[in-house]
């Protein structure tokens, strides 16, 4: 199965975060352009979670620590631990889970 | 637990290709510097794989259909699937895997 991510319709999965998604078996990616300003309120799933700044600032806590993330960081969020964050500027980031997130299939 | 890609050393783990890894429980993330004109043999493993090429041009081929593949396409590798490819430029890609690859840690 092959994607191209700019074929692929974003959709604003949470106010201000529009996510172009990737799904395979065990796995999904979800590329995100996410505006200035845009919250994600702390949360928590069962998927193993790693997410990528690839453009912007974003502040992200996980598991009460918070760290502003720059371009080429990472952060791996373990099963269950909550995490959540604001875009400090417009961002791009990649985040990618397993198992696969069912519900944005 | 967090990474900086450009923190984290390169290893040359086929010739030409030069990757920096990221792990977490379930998965491991490899962003690939690779040579021009290098070349991954087919080979299978159990991991669930997804390719997305970044920079450059990728010749790859998943269960005997060979494409080139551009920066912003990916493509996903089912568990076991045979595979493997040839940078026709020099390449920056990235491999996302479920389960981790153990044998990289």
């Amino acid at each position: 199965m092959d994607y191209r991510i700019d074929a692929i319709t974003p959709r604003e999965l949470l106010p201000g975060f529009h996510g172009r998604m990737v799904h395979g078996e065990q796995m999904s990616l979800a590329f995100w352009d996410v505006e200035a300003g845009a919250e994600v309120p702390e949360h928590h799933h069962p998927h193993e979670q790693i997410m990528h700044v690839l453009e912007g600032e974003f502040e992200f806590t996980v598991n009460g620590v918070t760290r502003v993330y720059q371009p080429g960081e990472l952060a791996v969020i373990p099963s269950n631990a909550p995490h959540g964050g604001k875009a400090l500027t417009a961002c791009r980031l990649m985040d990618v889970f397993s198992p696969a997130r069912e519900e944005y299939r």
